[in-house]
């Protein structure tokens, strides 16, 4: 570990250029000391051997973006393997007519790119803040470097893309054998910090993302919002949803087989 | 290459147990010509260097599971990675109130729980021969021993699971971002081998599993295949679906983005 080989910088978001292309020298130099704990308790970095973690700390840099602003374009060959050290991004799909399919958000401790860094490949996903949000970016040569020729790496990265695999696997199950409603107690119960009882919850984006993360048209979400508070007990009031009993809303997410291929309900 | 290794089976279909709990000791000895022949040729066993692959083929069994027979469970340990020689497999999972998602489809030169196998988890899908299907199965110790110190395995591990990564992510694009109809019109136009013109293609299914590969209620089925009959030129009788213009049906399938949130388009 070498803890001196980072600097200090007060403020990310102000100091750091968000342009990928062409990262500013200073940012290379930027590695608060939050934003160095926060990459090694990342999932990726935990579970690799401490010096391969450090040597790809060492040469990662830390990029700062503004809500809204894109990280990575689909197609484009990748250059970065991503840790997310705070914030939110998400991951998404333009169909050829224009359509965007929202594929995954990301948070802090979460890593994207795994694969693509190891294997060369293009991104087949956009990436873009949406909220604002600092990422540890590990370029993809220095990450084959480290990790290529050392056996103990290989189970984390498998690990990591499984993670990724199984995430989609759950996505696609909810998409087609849970109804829209079902799916938003789900989203619900994810967010929600206790098993039973009352609880109180705050969206973590505003609701056209929260509708794309769960494959609803936004006019769609409002309806389950209605449905889930005629049937399950939860009040949506601006960002926040009261659930009046989690088990009440944990049940209403998995009954109803005979809906479970209707979009409506 | 070890050729002797193998014996030769005249049907494997008729001579070889199904249950994967207790392979038949015939089983082992099984490998006939064309078998072998298959499973070098999968994209798995093609990617990694030769000796691997051989030693790989040499520990593997072929095992034979008739239509609707199942391959192993959801959450059982994982046993196996299955590469698919002839025939179709389904993986698929069941939710808590008992509704199947169909996640994944694959035929011959395709292979599945390669990161399962390495990381030692259980498998996260249910397994279902969907035709008689003949698969090599490798036992996941025996795919450990062999790839887990041979850096010139991980690649084409990590290439297997990035492939089912995107597959899924081109899944999850369709469902959010593509009606009914056009994820039917996909779905026809990549059973078709010519890129314009008049084509007929044969559904590899019976409807429900081609309703259930792409996420919609066999009642939702017939209505987009009526669609594409007025709309896209597409006429089906039985399980063959005959293309008057593979042109104007690939139109179809990428335009109208008014329609990419409506399921019942």
């Amino acid at each position: 570990m070498h803890r001196e080989e980072y600097g200090e910088s007060e403020d990310c978001l102000g100091t750091v250029e968000a342009d990928p292309q062409d990262p500013a020298p200073a940012a290379r130099d930027a590695m608060p000391k939050d934003a160095l704990g926060a990459a090694r308790r990342s999932a990726l970095l935990a579970a690799l051997p401490a010096a391969a973690a450090e040597s790809l700390l060492a040469r990662g840099t830390i990029r700062c973006f503004r809500k809204g602003e894109t990280i990575f374009v689909q197609n484009e060959q990748a250059r970065f393997i991503h840790v997310v050290l705070d914030g939110w991004v998400k991951l998404y799909r333009m169909t050829e007519s224009g359509s965007e399919a929202v594929i995954a958000v990301f948070s802090a401790g979460q890593s994207f790119g795994e694969a693509i860094a190891f294997l060369g490949f293009p991104y087949p996903v956009n990436g873009e803040a949406v909220a604002d949000c600092r990422l540890l970016q590990i370029e993809t040569r220095a990450f084959g470097e480290v990790v290529r020729f050392n056996p103990d790496c290989v189970e984390p990265i498998l690990s990591a893309m499984y993670h990724h695999l199984h995430a989609l696997i759950v996505q696609i199950e909810a998409l087609k054998a849970r109804t829209g409603s079902q799916r938003v107690a789900s989203f619900l119960l994810e967010l929600c910090d206790v098993s039973k009882g009352r609880a109180e919850v705050t969206l973590p984006h505003d609701k056209v993302l929260v509708a794309g993360r769960l494959g609803m048209k936004p006019e769609s979400l409002s309806r389950a919002f209605s449905r889930l508070g005629r049937d399950a007990g939860v009040r949506i009031r601006g960002n926040v949803a009261t659930i009046q009993d989690v088990e009440t809303l944990r049940r209403f997410s998995v009954r109803d087989p005979a809906l479970a291929w209707s979009r409506s309900g």
